[in-house]
């Protein structure tokens, strides 16, 4: 999968939570406590595993999650990335 | 609860697998893949619960969990700190 340029990232992301950080796409999320943190966090994990796509989870601040996705077989963004945010936005 | 000195901190985390990293105790995980390293985030959120003591959490590079813990109202590491990184040892 071809690597996307950073103009086609920024008009993908707009109008969305999500935003590029060097070769990543990172989204922060606040929960109302560490359980429904976790709970998202499973949630996450059920699209990734679909996808075959594993983001990087972290789970911080007692209620926050940041959720940053790359594609590393390409070492930068690609649309599976896109649509991993995108799964992973109809689940918060 | 009262902050631990260094020589104390360094005491009780001899001969485990945790690490001083500033104000926090660290400890690295690595699983055989992402579904096992989310279920060892699970029983890790059930220590975390029992104890009301929330660690960070982060779950990286596919099947990798690294676990921080700190005391953020002392503002550096107590005897809670150490009592959860034991508790989420029992649980690897």
């Amino acid at each position: 999968m071809a690597l996307l340029h950073d103009e086609a990232i920024e008009a993908l992301l707009e109008g969305t939570s999500w935003r590029k950080d060097g070769r990543t796409i990172v989204r922060d999320f606040e929960f109302a406590n560490f359980n429904d943190a976790v709970a998202f966090v499973n949630r996450v994990a059920v699209d990734a595993d679909k996808a075959d796509h594993h983001p990087d989870i972290l789970i911080h601040s007692y209620r926050k999650v940041q959720i940053r996705i790359s594609t590393h077989t390409e070492g930068g963004i690609t649309m599976r990335d896109v649509e991993l945010a995108k799964a992973i936005d109809t689940v918060v």
